[in-house]
């Protein structure tokens, strides 16, 4: 697969294993309905070990447009490719949220709350206050990058790293999820958010586009800073 | 082991640890009872690890006849082989079937629920649809032979691989089951369905029949889907 | 270590986790109070696994009186040996049930039930039917040992095969712990079993012994089944 | 990164990820909340994990006064290094609780109960009596020593050490954790306290001075008793 094909069907494994776990744990009569914050956790921790064992061979698997930025910006990625990158990494965000409208599809209209059927989709603050928002999503990106470059700083046995990376989704969600539901990736809330807009879902709210920008903003920002506290903190002089 | 007795013993450990599962959550009085979907999931993802650890090095594990047709179609498995392999999986899936049933011999009678003792053995879907509910079983079932087809173009250090393959089954059941109870699976589905009906359960309804063919031949198609989208986007052409 | 203090340590060690994560569900005030089926399995799969890390190199840690005869029989280890591995496993069943007591020191009073203070030492079958009790013991220690063998029959990377045994035991107890509480080691179940009678617990009841032969007898006659039907499937007859 | 920041680090990503899973299982509105001991034993667990994964190569990951004191008196660090450590680790602590109040920044104001907001950054015996208090907490950083010198006598595949080391924090979460919360870690513990005794908690109690000894003293006392029993045990003459 080349990058873009790569990215795309890295992202759209992660987006629908991801948006599949919300699905089944909050819409009406589904089997695991109210499985609690664990099935969810472990669904997305999940989601990103096998989103990086299809596409970590192709295109090393960023699958996160915040994470593609920061690489660039610390020269571990062509800039010429970040387009490339983005651009997969959001059609296949937009695929994923589609396959879970087509998996879970008979349980729209069995469900009530189209806050519920939006949250499949993306994410929504638990408390809805902007700056602490961004300060949550911000952090939690910087987390991400920064224990991706210390955990990418050890040797792995073969096959081994892309369980690690999501064992280390799992800790942020179980952890850091709380706040604000846990995008720290621009392409997996804003793509099955557009998927959302899109598809025909019974019952279903307007798209929240007044929050989309934070989870696209505060990831960006909160990975760049994430990467340089890194190269910082493990620089010749400090090492 | 032969390739028959391989799938056979395989195929049981899997269906009883499967089925096992789910009876320790549904029967009344069990000591698992209630225990949840994380419960369910991940008993499932490592019913198929050790049913792998069992089988893996007589025949590779398929213990699926989903998995078996879709090789045999892409030529990693000799078309000569697949009546040896199914009618293994089969038979293992009616000897774990009958192993649940004796595990939990006093539970059925203490059990009221006919539609919960016939879940142990096979699945039911939660909203019945039958396009909605073919195509979620289609749609699981690619996304597990695309998924293991990319899983095993992975290098993996000794003894890992049958793990990570029950983790992405555990991934599968907490993101992608909850519409139909995710059987991907005709040998799982159809041969405890036997078991079912064959055993003398009190107080046991039908074996729901008229739902049988659906496991069977959704999980069919959606693995051949997988695997050919997998040859289609790995080929040389687009890699 | 030799192999009486190894068995001794890692059987320890192995009851301690498992009656505390017993303990930390079952009694009142604890913190893990009420945490449910996933607490008790996933706290005795890792009891196994660090019983494992803790013996495997002195004794092969057998932690389990059912597999050391099951062992002998087949060939696997001297009998001249059997007295010295069962001591040490008595001894350290014994010891976890005490350090178990201590651990959870201020718990035992403020707890009502002295059948759940009873349950955190040893097993009581669900619904009590002493030959479908002894089938499932019989059956779960067969999976046991069975499949035991079947892994040790794959290669590892080194220090991940007590982690995967740990997990067969998670998935034994998830899958087929209803019934009696899958004690599935004599050790386990009867030394605690001692431990309970000799520690002055407060409010206790009788240590149920009536019921103390089943857990000892049908494990060494299910672990002996296991080992036999895997010499006869992988015989190079079969082979 | 030098000893000291090493172990800062690697101890503020253990605090936060650990003082965060508390958080967001107990704090008002946080989408966590009220997720179980499941949660919060396999969010320490990972703490643990990634706290390694940061600071392993560097300073070998104590991360913990206790730990540190028992491996100078045993030859395994010189003791001119203690200070380094412990300073490092106790500003990690601390820098680890502040940024988890950051995280969850709008919960505080939202949530009634003073002794919950407490009891995210450090723990409260379940019954108060200080010697069995004190006996928990030294049986079990007891185990927490002996275990980990037991499992580092193992060889590891490259990258998996990490990984059962954090199991093992599980281990010792779902089992020991249920009568003190399992401090086991005096930087855990003491720093995250005067975390939060800094910042501008809403609606704080005190931050409980009476009960900050026993999670540090109690450790360090288990920590070198259980280093000690493994030279005992595994001396060439027991050997």
């Amino acid at each position: 697969m080349n990058f873009f094909l790569s990215e795309l069907v890295g992202t759209a494994v992660l987006t629908l294993f991801g948006c599949g776990v919300v699905a089944n744990v909050l819409l009406a009569k589904s089997k695991g309905f109210n499985g609690g914050w664990i099935v969810i956790a472990l669904g997305w921790g999940m989601a990103v070990t096998f989103g990086v064992y299809v596409a970590g061979k192709y295109s090393g698997a960023h699958l996160n447009p915040a994470l593609t930025i920061a690489f660039a910006l610390t020269g571990q990625l062509s800039w010429s490719l970040v387009p490339v990158y983005i651009a997969g990494q959001m059609a296949g965000g937009i695929l994923g949220g589609v396959l879970t409208y087509l998996m879970y599809l008979p349980h729209w209209a069995e469900t009530e709350d189209a806050d519920l059927k939006l949250a499949v989709f993306c994410t929504q603050p638990a408390i809805r206050n902007t700056p602490a928002n961004f300060l949550s999503e911000f952090l939690g990106t910087a987390v991400l990058s920064f224990g991706l470059s210390c955990i990418g700083a050890n040797s792995f046995a073969e096959g081994l790293n892309p369980l690690i990376v999501g064992f280390f989704i799992l800790a942020i969600g179980l952890s850091l999820g709380g706040p604000t539901g846990y995008a720290i990736n621009p392409a997996r809330d804003l793509g099955p958010r557009i998927a959302h807009a899109l598809m025909p879902i019974k019952g279903k709210r307007d798209s929240d586009w007044g929050y989309a920008w934070l989870p696209v903003v505060a990831p960006i920002c909160g990975a760049i800073a994430g990467v340089y506290l890194y190269m910082a903190l493990v620089s010749p002089v400090a090492g």
